[in-house]
């Protein structure tokens, strides 16, 4: 990359800087040496200016009654603490029996935590006068302290220290978590693993495990084997697996929630067994992605027999209270093709395919207490369907109320991925919820968007508004009435929002990308949902997303390592460098766009360019910064910087090129370096925008605009994002 | 890394290319395309010329009688066929119901293979006239032959295609193994499936699964439960893990041969029952590296039953015929601290621990017999214990009876690891045995070095001394022999030569650094055991080795992408560029010099700079070529671009510097880059080394060795490499 200042730029369009709370972390002592590096950020924190050194005397005391997952916990602190700075320990084993003399840090857990939704998971740190004090109600907050702890690690020449704080800590939100999906692409136990270690890093606390749709039924079922025999679509965990990651889950303080997508999304579970179907035919695994019709039938009692069972045995796998039950993207569409189906309704006043399923889904409820368990929908099973302008008019009249289905128990969990409409209409009537809408990582947004993006969001000034994504009902009124500073929920509304999940649903995601699909991205969500409303200084999250990119790979995030390799083999060499550049400024198509772009199916390749591209990739978000900058301040410095950016653009198409020649995987490479470097070429023969005061001419204007009109075109299903950035520097 | 010609050098040194062979390669039409890309190379080969060209009609008829693995084999080269392509099949699915009407790849297998010592791996591939021919006479020859097609892809602008050629391939030797060993680092789950990915890609075919030593006893025992409960030393694999390893190997026609080291190396065994042990103390896993005293007390009836009972187990695990017992290191001293040991060995006439110890291995392998097991040992359980001068003088006279023990069953099969003399001696006596020595890949020696070590030497006119290992016994005599000429073993001798394993010890490896420890190195060693003896040319194995880097990439291994990881984390910045130079320099400490460097144990951190460093990098290569190429010819061109490479010396070191500041991890590559600065300054201050003719005066000789003296100073367990091939370039 080219040299550009500011490296980490502000975005003077929607960020806020929190002055008064970043007041608080800074003393007089070299302020910016003191800026805290650590993702999520804690609820309250003080420097004390002392240095806390780091050498093999560093043990560990731990008192309290914490359940033995501290130990274990506390094992794996002194691993990675070892790894990070080079020191030789004589062990990294934390047992009972340690009674050390002079431990280096003390930790105090009152009590055995129990991972389960509400957990205590606050904790308090004091790094000062040589000693390094932990307290927390649970092992669980402990936990959560720990990996604070790892963050807070610095050098100097001396060797490595802690900064010298006071932390006390604690989440906004009891439910911060990252939806994983099996059946698109199978995420093996090692990506599962990982993912893991990685959310505890960033202090999330469920997994949610999305295991059965079209296109498979991924766990192993001892009551209904042709489940995972014919319909698992290849591999899938058995039950001696699913405890293996719930275990894994439970010892890093993270839930994990299960989901078993009913009535639609069924293909799967139909192709094992087709006679629970609201439609006779011959059912196959789905391959390719998107909305399908096959749906079980509500109107009988086999169906409810098989539930019973089978939601049994998956209930008995995952020990968490909540278990999610779907009930997305149902189009209705089998049950309006069955006559007996259309009877059902008619005999029961069930006037839509929407009543029909809340009477499924209150009998699935019903299955599922009888297991203890609580349970969760998309927000379907909530939300009257109605037309758009009648619903924005009540929702303008603050007519909540016939918004929503009238007979939803209220026990039942929201989860809102459509719109934040079924969240406020969720919390208006009393229904705890989760938000989802604006934390779907699959589709390619700035991490800048999903981090301002709050469960609460009325109580902030500025959103970012959601241009890219499909679905964005209500959008504007609300933004409107959160602009206007209206405070649209109270408090007891406010607390049944339990938090927000990432989802990851995995299409166009394969083991090999999974990670740079999710890191560093969800940390910045993970603090949202962590941190106090008032984090938002978007540099600075920036700032520190770099810091936990690092920490995110040394606990196995394959992120950042894993694009490398894919581009070797896309080159077939290992000179990659020109290529590496060039991603540094290219985008996935966002949304669903790379969905209608191509017969994309789950035998697709996805090893190509956009499978090696990041969203929000850091070269693209400093020139941006650049161009801004120069906008503001044309200096000749600036203007010098952006032609020797320029001038390497000329340069990085003939390297391409050389690696594209006979090379077909890199055409849509070549195409971007060639439309790259018609811009710098006309830029750098057009000097007018360098020029305070001049400006393209209007003639220049259109030329250029026409080359990014061009360059914004899809290649390889990416985009070049500098074309906007430059638009704003010719006018 | 500098520009720096030729890219490829030879080795005159020690490389002999085989011009031969190479002819038969080479078809007039474009030479140099059409040099094969293979690894290993195959027995025969001719090109043909023609261009098979790829498209998404490509289907495969399976033909013969092949076991089922063959379908999901060729499943899985669908896959990767599309992911090197970008091709979309509209399924990668083969099953016995596929009847393509024009396949495009035929499969014959005749029979179904075995997975065993012996199986028949050897298939012919013909690609001709749009069709892709493919026989073999097992399913497992089949897999062989689907590895060497996805090596055949090449590309031209209008898109991929398979060269056209005509294959008859087979192994040289029918052992071709890779050693991996659990107990000091645990290698979990998917560093194993991804390291029998690799070595299927070059065609190995014996995973040797090393589970017991001093730091643990690493799988399950269900009859002997404190084992895994109390001496594994943390995580092990439980029974259904082993069957999965297995099945996983099998599936990709390739064996696992389990050790137990018996009767040293037993500290975990134990730790678990100290009543096995000959000598009473508190045993406790060892974490440290090296040779201990534990040893199982050979003299009592409980021992033999405890091992009846586990080995049992063991056995019923594996299914391959062969089983592992070790017998390497036992010092004995336990044995002569024990009395009724003594009295033991005097009142059967046992006169040295070697006879006592083989009365033990006669009992075990006795145990092993009724699991219908064949016993392998290290030389240890063959060779006499007599000095070395008695032994060279022996082995002078062509007396190799006397050198081994007298009593040895002829079915053990014995591992020569000490030197190659132990192999000539275990052939000379009838005893079958497999080459480990030189093919130590934890030792960091370089791969041309593993490359030219031949099980049978010699038949070749030449091989590198082994100067870096700690062991070369008799090295010098057979160097001698081979070098006059002499052809030491007739063909039945070598016929008991059954192949040769590289040996991945994990003392100073964690699953971060395993692959790049392993990969590519190791693909030279399967083509040395599975090409013919006089596939020998160094510059072109190089060559295909980067090629074959990529591909090893594709099946998952790590050896490329986690350096970079590495460095991030120790340089805490994503901007490592000077780093990732200056490693191409470095050398990680080779044979046993790193365990004599420091106090290394279980709980040493693995994360520095030498960790991230890998043995014979290519930059250093290049540059020994650069330097060997001037010291022949210096002309202008090649003295221009020495300077240059000295210049990017000088600057390399302020950008390291740069990095380290603060950062005391950093401090040896600070070390290095400085020294490595120092000799580019000296040179450029003093260039009679690059006029023809003149040179460097004596007192610029002396000034310059001392800096390369300097230079050549491991710091971080690393040395810088330059230091060689500067000294041949001031003399």
């Amino acid at each position: 990359m080219p040299d550009m200042t500011p490296r980490h730029h502000h975005f003077p369009h929607f960020a806020r800087l929190t002055l008064c709370r970043l007041a608080l972390l800074l003393l007089p002592l070299g302020a910016s040496a003191q800026r805290p590096d650590l993702m999520p950020l804690p609820e309250r924190m003080t420097w004390n200016g002392e240095q806390h050194r780091l050498d093999n005397r560093f043990a560990i005391a731990i008192a309290g009654d914490p359940d033995p997952r501290l130990y274990a916990e506390a094992s794996r602190f002194m691993q990675r603490l070892a790894e990070r700075t080079g020191i030789f320990f004589k062990t990294w084993n934390v047992t009972p029996a340690d009674r050390p003399r002079q431990p280096t840090l003390q930790i105090r857990a009152g009590s055995k935590g129990v991972v389960q939704h509400g957990m205590d998971e606050s904790y308090t740190l004091d790094v000062r006068n040589g000693q390094v004090s932990l307290q927390a109600a649970t092992d669980i907050g402990a936990i959560r302290g720990l990996e604070t702890i790892l963050q807070l690690i610095a050098s100097d020449d001396k060797g490595h220290y802690l900064r010298g704080c006071r932390i006390d800590d604690r989440p906004r939100f009891p439910w911060r978590g990252l939806l994983v999906s099996q059946p698109y692409h199978f995420m093996p136990m090692d990506v599962v693993k990982r993912t893991l270690d990685a959310m505890a890093l960033v202090k999330m606390n469920v997994l949610h495990f999305y295991i059965s749709d079209d296109q498979g039924y991924t766990i192993e079922s001892k009551a209904y084997p042709r489940l995972h025999n014919m319909a698992s679509g290849g591999p899938y965990f058995t039950h001696d697996q699913v405890r293996e990651i719930v275990a894994y889950a439970a010892q890093r303080g993270i839930r994990v929630v299960p989901e078993v997508d009913l009535p639609g999304h069924c293909t799967a579970i139909l192709t094992a067994y087709p006679q629970l179907a609201s439609v006779r035919r011959n059912y196959v695994l789905q391959d390719h992605w998107g909305v399908f019709d096959p749906t079980m039938d509500p109107t009988r009692e086999e169906v409810y027999r098989f539930l019973d069972t089978l939601l049994a045995e998956v209930a008995s796998l995952f020990p968490d209270e909540y278990f999610h039950i779907g009930g997305d993207e149902n189009t209705g569409r089998d049950w309006k093709r069955n006559d007996s189906i259309q009877r059902f309704m008619q005999a029961r006043g069930l006037r839509s395919t929407v009543a029909l399923q809340n009477h499924f889904n209150r009998r699935v409820q019903a299955i599922l207490a009888r297991s203890g368990k609580k349970t969760i929908g998309w927000d379907e099973v909530l939300m009257q369907e109605i037309d758009d302008s009648t619903a924005k008019a009540r929702f303008e009249a603050g007519d909540f109320a016939s918004l929503i289905l009238t007979d939803v128990p209220k026990d039942m969990v929201i989860q809102s991925w459509r719109g934040m409409e079924a969240l406020l209409s969720s919390a208006k009537n009393g229904y705890r919820s989760l938000l989802s809408k604006g934390y779907y990582i699959d589709l390619m947004q700035s991490t800048a968007y999903h981090y301002l993006n709050d469960p609460i969001p009325f109580r902030n000034d500025v959103i970012i508004p959601d241009s890219e994504a499909n679905f964005n009902r209500f959008e504007s009124e609300i933004l409107r009435k959160v602009k206007a500073g209206e405070k649209l929920l109270g408090p007891a509304e406010e607390a049944l929002i339990l938090g927000g999940e990432a989802t990851m649903w995995t299409e166009h995601v394969t083991p090999e990308t999974f990670d740079a699909r999710v890191w560093p991205r969800t940390a910045a969500i993970a603090e949202r949902l962590w941190s106090p409303a008032d984090i938002r200084d978007v540099a600075d999250m920036y700032r520190r997303l770099d810091i936990a990119s690092i920490h995110l790979e040394a606990v196995g995030s394959t992120h950042a390592r894993n694009p490398g390799m894919m581009l070797r083999r896309l080159a077939a060499t290992s000179d990659i460098t020109a290529l590496e550049e060039l991603l540094g400024y290219l985008e996935p198509l966002k949304g669903y766009l790379r969905n209608a772009a191509d017969n994309f199916t789950k035998y697709a390749p996805y090893t190509q360019l956009i499978d090696a591209a990041v969203a929000d990739p850091r070269p693209l978000r400093q020139f941006t910064g650049a161009v801004d900058s120069l906008i503001a301040a044309p200096t000749p410095a600036r203007a010098t910087a952006m032609r020797k950016t320029l001038r390497r653009w000329q340069v990085l198409q003939a390297e391409v090129d050389r690696l594209a020649a006979g090379n077909p995987s890199l055409a849509p490479a070549k195409a971007h370096a060639t439309a790259l470097a018609g811009i710098a070429t006309y830029l750098l023969a057009h000097p007018g925008w360098m020029q305070p005061g001049k400006g393209l001419s209007p003639a220049e204007r259109k030329a250029l605009g026409d080359r990014l009109a061009e360059a914004r075109k899809p290649r390889g299903y990416c985009t070049l994002g500098v074309a906007e950035s430059l638009r704003r520097l010719a006018d």
